[in-house]
């Protein structure tokens, strides 16, 4: 079955003064992005990968790309207003009639090969598969005025990849958008679909803060020293 | 009205062969515990400070006090074999008859003076006030082999510290141990009283990990910085 993976790098634009998009900063000597689309190509080598940027950051990738030799095949498509408006435009550049596609946040280079493995074959058998971890902190959860302790166990962090089957996450992305989706699985419920939770691991950070990009440094280096 | 604050600093013995418990690694320079007891004295100056340790932790951290000229004034108690009972057993240390008290993680050394103030403050008028952050990550709730998202908004990750009016706190700390409670807001919960939530801060980190040090030191330097 055709593998397919949409990578998102989207978001804020590459304005004069503005700060670096993480996924364009060094990990380890090369740029987030890169570390991202690598792991995608080593969990499986046949995979299709679409990066999906920013038309205003084309320019600057394909300079990177230059810079640091990166050979790998991936395809370009221009990112939405929106996170959903992007894999959206992902989707919507694939031609092949069936697969299982991940879709995954460009700023989570550190998710593990077996990871993806498992994501991309859970999907097949469950037609979703969405990583995910349980909560480290007691939770409580809020309804009104009040608030009450839920089982920790109950409670699931959501992480990319999310791994779906190409038709259902197609129709899913038909929807018209709202702003309730915080992410890919939302967009597969709301549409009606189940979800299936997939064992994820806490390495496997998003990097949002300077503070991120040290400890995924860290984090990195303690894997090559494995 | 008096303010007490227990700092949990229990857990795993100092065996032979054994990692160092986290509370006692250095950050920037000083052991993690002198940085939470300073804190607490920081914010509120006649705090009342009680430390609880497991006895095997007394020596070694008598001479930490020693080696690094630590005066701050505390009184310690040795913990028990949860944190249920550590806790339990640092209340029943008190002697005053009334009063707010703050249950805090040894751990988190970075909790921010104007937290600890709130929510001794919230405390006084709600009787109880538990800092917490809403989730950065989407949530799922998992209900038998179903699982649905839940409203970000809707979801506290709860931290410490976690105040109380004393009178409250030690009668909902007689009920029996219950494998239930993962923090003390279920405790006092579970006795039937109502949990009143107060903003915390993603600065206020549990040092649980080798990373969560290195990162606890970023911020510290980050907040000297400031």
């Amino acid at each position: 079955m055709k593998k397919i993976a949409i990578i998102v790098a989207g978001g804020s634009g590459l304005r004069m003064g503005s700060e670096l998009p993480k996924q364009f900063l060094l990990l380890n000597g090369r740029p987030v992005l890169m570390h991202t689309l690598e792991q995608f190509k080593k969990a499986i080598p046949d995979i299709h990968l679409i990066l999906v940027l920013p038309d205003a950051h084309f320019d600057y990738w394909m300079e990177l790309c230059s810079t640091y030799k990166f050979r790998l095949m991936h395809e370009m498509v221009i990112g939405g207003g929106t996170r959903f408006h992007s894999v959206k435009n992902g989707l919507d550049s694939i031609k092949e009639p069936a697969g299982i596609v991940a879709i995954h946040d460009g700023v989570r280079p550190l998710v593990s090969i077996e990871a993806i493995q498992e994501a991309f074959e859970q999907a097949a058998e469950f037609k979703t598969a969405i990583l995910s971890v349980a909560s480290k902190d007691s939770v409580r959860v809020v309804e009104g005025m009040n608030n009450q302790s839920i089982a920790r166990e109950k409670v699931r962090l959501i992480q990319t990849p999310q791994c779906f089957e190409l038709g259902l996450i197609k129709k899913a992305f038909e929807q018209d958008y709202n702003g309730k989706f915080t992410d890919d699985a939302s967009v597969a419920e709301a549409a009606g679909f189940s979800i299936h939770l997939v064992e994820g691991h806490y390495e496997n950070i998003k990097i949002t803060t300077p503070e991120d990009l040290v400890l995924a440094e860290l984090l990195i280096k303690k894997k090559t020293a494995d």
